[in-house]
Parts: C-alpha cells; sequence; structure tokens
C-alpha cells in the first residue's frame, strides 16, 4: 500500500535530527557511489517545463522529485520513493516540506561538519521557507544561543525571529541591515531570493562558516566572489552538479574549482575539514540529487501517512 | 487536497466508456493542438531508467505519467495531475489500471471510429491485461455477440473466456490457435508479447479492424508487412511517436509512412475514415502521451479516492 505524505505530516513526523542524519547518509552514500543520482531530466510543456531530479540507492529504493517551472501560486512538488527488489510505490510526498527540510538538513550537515565546534551563534539573511529550515537543522547541530535575522519585510523578520523564538526555544532578534544579521556570527545563512550580493565578507568575522542557499551562479548570486576569496574552506553537496549549472556556478568557476570540496568526502576522512579555528568555510549548497527520495525512505520508516 | 488512486480504485470507477469518451476527447485535443505532449525524458539509474511522459492540456491542467525499466515483479507506474491555474497536486493514481485502461480508451476509439458500423464479433490473441482493456473498451462502442481469444497458455485463455462472459456478459470462447481467433471475426485485437508475427494478414475476413497494441517494430513486431500490406486504411493515435521509434515502428518505415493517418485527424472530419465495407483497417497503438493524465483528470471529477 502506497504511503501518502502531505505537508503537514511532513511537517509533523520529521525532526532535525533525524533529517540531518538522513542527509548525513546520504552524502556518504553519494561519495561512495551507491548513491546513482543522474542529471536532472525535463520536457518542455509550453509555458513551463516538468523536471525530474531521480536517484537510486543500490539495493534498497529508487525514485524521484518532481517540480515544474510554470510559476503558479500554489504549485506542489512530488517526490517518489519505489521499493528497489519490487519495484512497488512505498510513498508519494506531495508539497514543499520534504525538499526545503530535505535542503535545510544538508545545511545542518555542512554546519555540523565545518562550523566550529564551539559555535553558539548564528545570523540568516532571509526569511522564508529555506531561511527556516536551514536555522532548523543548524538548532540540532550545534547547542545555538542567539539567531539574528534580516530580511527586506520588517514584518516577515519579526515573525521569523517570534517563530524561532517558539519553536526552537532561542533567542532571537530581528534586525534592519544584513551587517548587523552577519555581525560576530559563528554560523551564517544565506537563504534570500536575491540576485545580487547581499553582505560583504568582510563583515564577518574570522572563524565564520557560511551556508549559501540561494542563487550562486554568475551575474546572479546572493554573495559576490569576495567570501570565496575570504574562504579558505570551499565546499558543496555535490561536486558533478556544481560543474553543471548554467550560467555557471561561482564556485565553479576556474578560480575556485580547483578547491571546491565534496562535503561527502570531508564527511569520510578523504579530505580534511576545518583545521584552524579562525577559518572563514562556505557550504556551496545544490541539492544533491536523489536526498529527497532519501528522506523520504526515513520519513516511511517513522512516520505516520494519510492513508 | 490530493486524491491518491490505487488500482482498485480506477477499476471502480472508471467504466468503458467514460474511458473511451475521455480518449476521443485527447485525440481530438492533441490534434488541435491544445493537449502539448512532448517526447518522453529519462534519468538512468544504473541497471534501469525512470522514464517520465508528460502532457499539458492548455488551460486546464499539466502532468506526467513515470514509469521505469528496471523490470522489478511489481513495478507500480505513477500518474500526476496538476491543476493548470494553482499547480496544486491534484490526483496521483498507482499502479497498472490507468495506463492499461488507457491504451484500451485509446483502443476502442479507434474501433468505433474505423470499425464497420454492424461489427458484432471480436478475435483476440493474448489474454493479458492489455488484452482485457481493449475488449472492454470495444464491447462500450459496439454491441459485441461473440468474442474468441486465443493465447499460448490454454488455462489463461479460458480463464479470459470467463471473464468475458462474467463481467462483460459476452459469449466468448477460447480457441487453441490465433487463425481460428481472428477467422470470420469483424473486429481482432492484438495484444501480446510476441516479438514475432502471430497472425497471417490472409487469415483476416475482409473489412475486418485491427487494433494492434504490442511490439511493432522491426525486427521485433507480433504481425508482419503483410498486415499493413492489406491495410487500405493504416492508422495511429500519435504519427509523432510513432515517427520517433528505435528501431523503427513498421508502419512508419518509407512504404507506409505517407499514409499512415492519424486518428485525431479521422475524429476531426480532416481525413477520410473507412469508406467501404469490405476494407482492412488497422489501428498501430503508441499510447499518445498526455492521454494517462486526461484519464487522471476525468477520474478525480467523477471518481471516490483512498483519502
Amino acid at each position: 500500500m502506497t504511503l501518502l505524505f502531505t505537508d503537514p505530516e511532513v511537517s509533523a513526523a520529521l525532526d532535525a535530527a533525524t533529517t540531518v542524519d538522513a542527509m548525513r547518509a546520504a552524502l556518504l552514500a553519494a561519495y561512495e557511489g551507491r548513491l546513482v543520482a543522474p542529471p536532472r531530466a525535463s520536457a518542455p510543456l509550453g509555458g513551463g517545463r516538468m523536471v525530474l531530479t531521480a536517484g537510486h540507492l543500490t539495493g534498497e529504493w529508487y525514485g524521484y522529485r518532481s517540480y515544474d517551472t510554470f510559476g503558479h501560486p500554489e504549485s506542489e512538488q512530488l517526490v517518489v520513493l519505489h521499493d528497489g527488489r519490487t519495484g512497488a510505490v512505498r510513498a508519494v510526498a506531495v508539497g514543499e516540506e520534504l525538499g526545503s527540510r530535505r535542503t535545510g538538513g544538508l545545511g545542518g550537515v555542512a554546519a555540523d561538519a565545518l562550523a566550529r565546534p564551539d559555535a553558539v551563534t548564528l545570523g540568516v539573511i532571509g526569511s522564508g521557507r529555506q531561511a527556516w529550515t536551514q536555522v532548523w537543522a543548524v538548532a540540532a547541530v550545534r547547542p545555538l544561543r542567539e539567531v539574528t535575522v534580516h530580511s527586506r519585510s520588517a514584518a516577515r523578520r519579526e515573525a521569523f525571529a517570534a517563530r524561532v523564538r517558539t519553536e526552537l526555544g532561542i533567542a532571537a532578534r530581528a534586525v534592519d541591515s544584513a551587517a548587523t544579521a552577519v555581525r560576530d556570527r559563528d554560523v551564517v545563512v544565506l537563504a534570500t531570493t536575491s540576485e545580487a550580493p547581499v553582505l560583504d565578507a568582510a563583515q564577518l568575522a574570522p572563524g565564520t562558516h557560511v551556508n549559501a542557499v540561494g542563487f550562486k551562479q554568475l551575474d546572479r548570486a546572493e554573495f559576490g566572489l569576495d567570501l570565496l576569496d575570504a574562504a579558505e574552506l570551499l565546499t558543496t553537496d555535490s561536486p558533478a552538479q556544481a560543474a553543471a549549472y548554467q550560467p555557471p556556478m561561482l564556485a565553479a568557476l576556474p578560480t575556485y574549482a580547483g578547491r571546491l570540496r565534496d562535503l561527502g568526502a570531508v564527511l569520510a576522512g578523504a579530505v580534511p575539514g576545518r583545521t584552524a579555528e579562525d577559518q572563514i568555510s562556505v557550504f556551496c549548497s545544490t541539492g544533491l540529487a536523489g536526498t529527497e527520495v532519501f528522506l523520504l525512505d526515513r520519513l516511511a520508516r517513522v512516520g505516520a501517512a494519510t492513508s
């Protein structure tokens, strides 16, 4: 019998620790070659495209996420999990929660692996769904004492800070500039829809770890090359996907590609992570394909679905 | 709220008349350019591929069918229906019923448009799911008086005949050769998994209409070129898909492509259908992309789903 998960059920069943744990396992599986995640496939439908990102955990499961590019107001994604032995559809998730928690979970793994062990403060630019799941996941890997948040809308950043206090039990302040939000922070999250830089790397304290979730391409990025120049440690969840962006991802440009590390390799101990307290580390999130299905597999094991 | 349909619910909610009616509307929409149905997209997953056939009925809905090529024993397909205005997922169908009823419905439209108006007998070669839905759909467009069925397994063809009697209330006989099954029949259905011809065109009576559902490619076809040579009327549900087969579809080879007609164009009255009682007509079913979503849209309007 196929399980159907909607957003409220995903929210209720998937805690941050489980999500981060699943994404750590996914990154290791991808690094070890057990998670097959090909480039996305798409079909043009006149005015938009239907896009499929598929994954296969050898011997366990296969499946995909689908989404479209029509830009409709209530557009929903689908994640589908097939049993790897029988081919039956074990579970389907409809909505946005699974995907954004997946991205949050990847950010949580990055922060856990790369932020200083004593990190306790977080500054976030952006107050949307992606900003939220990043903070939610980082709070599961570091005992955060204070969150500062900036976004263009005063009402939305205040609501975000209130949600951090209520749902995560962490002190939180909405601030009126990006510079204030990131000042003296151990962890910084960039999760905006901005196509132009929202911060100066010079505003970051030494030793800061940065999760970059929004646009990160040439001429379309929420940060500038100054951030990459400042970073001694540059990572991504998928070097292959990073190399495939069009326009190119900044961190995949020739100047930086040679030192862009696979987060999975860091987790596996194959390449070093942070080696000094004052290093700035940056995680460029691509959303490794197959990770949504990985997370749905976890959810199907623990969760209560509609049917 | 997303509706989830499983095979039993599809079976219970989709009658043959509704299905044939929906497929007639789909063929007309495709002919008129309102149904956008691009070539299939796929992602390689190591040992198999995830395949997506998408469709978009302009202004109404968009969606897709997904299936895989791993060859697992209980492999299930998915059909997904998005609302064309909001982007929300209105319905998901999991299993095999919707797809095979869709194919049956296309065959029913073909028989309705091309078989003689007084057709009352049907011979079918094959006794699987596709054979069944063809008979089920043709019975909705012609008052069938007798069905003859042949397949390699005596037990399966006897069971098929019994099912025709029980579920469709039509006299039915299992016979021990393909030649006997198609002798003096008004409608013939080929729905086997054979890669070699299962009949001689010379065995067909003048005026027979043939629905060909199984393999129909060069060196891999359940019928030979003799059937195409005998046919005065050659049709398909998608000339574009027919032209894209690899290896080539027999009816798309240079000798035949020029007279391969779009069933949608016949329905629209743009090209003639049968013009004489003794013509042999052949419908080469390709499974027009987007038709599964079309049928799910109908189902979502009428049906009772799990959730």
